[in-house]
């Protein structure tokens, strides 16, 4: 029996949810990823910041298609695609395809100085999340015991870089840790010790929402004590500190939340790319001249019915993959192909709009809708009843007792 | 206000419950441990065979004591104990105390190889835990795309180094994995082809159980695809593999359970010490001479009434710990204390003949009092309300799914 290969590269949003598409048997499915799973990056701050545990918002690719036995995961990186000659090429074997779909996501980009990143880890993945958390954590531990008020400081300070969702998120919850949490765990440190900053290089936080929730995001995080800095290039990132717009600040605690480029394995296609690295499809998500490569997700670059660019967020990602696996799964030839069309049930909106509004409205995180709306879309969103058990349980003990329920430091780096 | 300051070595059980009978204000509590957290030591297998998640098992020492002013926690390493000045030395300072109680813990012993360490890591920490966890996945993913049958072999080849509980648990958790859990979430390995050793250098496995027990234990854990080696000393462990018993055994897999040596923190007290390193305490847990310095935990040896040296168990550390904390706070001088005694409310036969009959029957695992026994017991010494609902929750789970809940890898590192 001569199967049909359908390689999918990622194991996100848009790959997990074109393999599920594949119901029946008369293909063989193989997903390649880096990690084992499949990760809910929307709560991966929570992860940061001692919310959430690493099981509650991730599965092993492996359990979604347990007993499926026409789908194959392999976990290793892809170093490259040959499309004239159909295989990715990995670390020390080919695999070769009759379909590929590419969804390998994005990372942080630290616009040419990668040298930064060591001093300004990013928040991608979950290794990403428990650095974060060790730092964080730890930071407080040493403020603690520091008597030299320069040095305590310099750990009481926070900078995030970057001021979209993930930064404006990041901002915030720490300043809940410092003002809430921590307030009754530590003896010798105040919470109004705690320095955090927020600095965006543009004219305001969350350019993707209109300027009214921006303005109402940058004033309830100035309640909750964070400094926002907008117009704020960074031009100096060390061990010593951060500097941007101007100002030098000392601290030991520096997260990366700006900018957003895609895979660099996107270039191994040679098809055209933007400005940031995502790769100009045709309407049917496939790139030229290859209808049996396509590319899905945030590493895609695909315009709407408006011209508008779609964001790489999970329900794009979502529809993407299951159009491209039917598409597929039908074998359709090119000229019959419907173009893509993203159908938004105003999930982006409400997503968009819950998420800014639970975000900015964190004194009221206790009221009503923004709360229910925001938690239920999250919890919708995640892939399995476990997780969902999970974080249900985390969000409820959370409400009850205003405590983080992971400030673990479990690897034994310090400052 | 000149309140004496008793200064407690390590938040685990003994010196957690120390810690807590200090109800009222008239002394300064200071509690000194090396990691942030409390640790449920023997849940610690379920960590790093990916059933629990490390916030199930661990609470922040903050936590248990937030809002406790008179209780102060330190993270931070001891490195000596000077007894004529009643000073603990950190890094980079020193805390005098009025009083202090000793609970450093133990680690595992290489009976002299530390070279051994790297090769044939052991489990006593968190880190530990993750660390094993994260190897004992990755190996599995190897073997999924290896072609080569001996390097395949060797990926799925484990070897556990010690007879004792949790050289047990973990056996018989690996072997669960092997031909239950992972079954279904691969494609090219076979359970068959996995080979599980527990290596034990005495007679018999489980020593401190009858030898009933014992060998229902080999037996049972012989089903489950076990081989069980007694009088099997290890001679050598390298990246190739264990040799023991004069057999060498190719494997990627090492897991040392054996042995067991106090902290060295000890050795600084110049006091009389055991072959294991532990502190021969007089009959209230003192040191001779220092009335002031108590000893408790797995880091003192002292005998019941019949002459058998107490184990270094949770219960009896409990026990010693409220002991200690129950002499000082009422400041009772020597001559007038009340012997220590170890009251066994059949607890210890209770927990240790359930874990037995648990570990042992773990087909029967489901069958009614041995689990349930086996459950509640645990959870009853979990520390936390948090801890306690999340580890039914996992268990509820795992009993419905028969799926370990949290296969992730997270850390990058490869073989």
């Amino acid at each position: 029996m001569n199967r049909k290969r359908v390689v999918i590269i990622g194991g996100g949003f848009g790959g997990l949810n074109a393999a599920k598409q594949f119901r029946k048997n008369n293909f063989e499915i193989i997903i390649i990823d880096k990690t084992n799973h499949h990760l809910f990056q929307p709560l991966l701050y929570q992860v940061a910041t001692a919310a959430l545990s690493p099981g509650d918002i991730a599965v092993p690719i492996r359990s979604v298609f347990r007993g499926k036995k026409n789908i194959e995961v392999i976990m290793s990186e892809v170093l490259s695609v040959n499309k004239n000659e159909s295989y990715v090429q990995l670390e020390d074997r080919r695999i070769y395809f009759d379909y590929l779909i590419m969804s390998p996501g994005s990372s942080h980009s630290y616009f040419g100085k990668n040298e930064w990143e060591k001093y300004a880890p990013g928040l991608k993945t979950l290794n990403d999340a428990l650095s974060v958390r060790e730092n964080i954590l730890s930071s407080f531990e040493e403020a603690e015991i520091e008597e030299d008020k320069n040095k305590r400081d310099e750990y009481l300070t926070f900078v995030i870089i970057g001021g979209g969702p993930t930064g404006v998120e990041m901002a915030g919850a720490i300043a809940e840790i410092a003002r809430q949490t921590m307030l009754k765990d530590f003896r010798n440190i105040k919470p109004q010790e705690t320095k955090i900053f927020l600095i965006e290089a543009g004219a305001r936080i969350l350019t993707a929402y209109s300027g009214h929730l921006s303005a109402i995001a940058k004033s309830d995080l100035e309640k909750m004590g964070v400094k926002v800095m907008t117009d704020a290039m960074v031009t100096e990132v060390s061990t010593n500190g951060v500097t941007a717009g101007g100002t030098m600040i000392k601290t030991k605690n520096i997260i990366w939340a700006a900018g957003n480029e895609a895979s660099p394995l996107l270039k191994s296609l040679g098809a055209d790319l933007d400005r940031a690295g995502r790769v100009l499809v045709e309407n049917d998500l496939s790139i030229k001249d290859y209808p049996n490569i396509f590319v899905i997700g945030d590493a895609a670059n695909i315009k709407n019915q408006n011209g508008e660019l779609l964001p790489g967020i999970a329900p794009v990602a979502i529809q993407q993959g299951k159009y491209a696996a039917r598409i597929i799964e039908r074998e359709i030839p090119k000229g019959n192909r419907e173009p893509f069309s993203y159908f938004d049930k105003g999930t982006m909106a409400t997503i968009g709009k819950a998420k800014a509004v639970a975000m900015i409205r964190r004194f009221e995180f206790s009221q009503g809708i923004a709360w229910f709306l925001w938690t239920f879309v999250h919890i919708f969103f995640l892939i399995t009843f476990r997780n969902r058990f999970r974080v249900m349980g985390e969000w409820i003990l959370y409400y009850f007792t205003s405590r983080r329920g992971v400030r673990l430091i479990t690897r034994r780096a310090r400052k």
